[in-house]
């Protein structure tokens, strides 16, 4: 890093609980539905941008480079909130998603993925799945 | 493992995403109001329990153990559903949180963490923060 680069806001920075490749999670919830969009991964970098550009920023794990959603797509996440949670390792980041969050062209990434799941019944005991 | 232990459904095992430490990440969320509560993990085991049981359990990453939301401190978490990311590496359970979910006895892990963050101005340009 070189004194070029804004930093991240050391009091910030000292409140993350990174991974071993230095990422937090980051949890997209859209603002107003509460409809969560899609999970993604931050580093310091991807946070500060996400907090100082209005715009929302990951680290792609696969691509290994930083990725500011609907720069490609046209799918831009708008930021209105960002917190972080507890012990550090990770953030909800409440947004205004234009079109789809998903790839697929889902509106959210879980769209299509519902598992079989026993559900709790009415008086609160488990079922039968 | 046994043959005494019943696995994950291989179906669901193979769609699964795992980081180097075998985990995926689980985003909560209350089914009704839409907060999301907290970020946790599982492993296949923890989420074999959680497709089965009708309560949410979690493998704790510092304490290295399975963990079942709400046996020590009573904040149950009824399962109402759990949906799998496009990609495999993330999972949304819905719940019915009893009592507050983050262990500081906040709502949800996320309350106390609000930063500092530019926010979109209503034509969709990037703020000032």
């Amino acid at each position: 890093p070189t004194r070029d680069v804004s930093p991240l806001d050391p009091a910030v920075a000292a409140r993350l609980k990174r991974d071993a490749a230095g990422l937090v999670a980051a949890v997209v919830q859209q603002h107003d539905t509460g409809e969560v969009l899609m999970l993604g991964w931050m580093d310091d970098e991807a946070l500060r941008r996400t907090l100082t550009e209005g715009r929302v920023t990951y680290w792609s794990r696969s691509r290994r480079e930083y990725w500011r959603k609907g720069d490609t797509s046209g799918h831009v996440q708008h930021v209105r909130s960002v917190a972080l949670d507890c012990d550090g390792d990770a953030l909800l980041v409440r947004v205004d998603q234009v079109g789809a969050a998903c790839h697929t062209g889902d509106r959210t990434c879980f769209d299509a993925g519902d598992l079989a799941a026993a559900v709790a019944n009415p008086d609160g005991s488990s079922g039968d799945p």
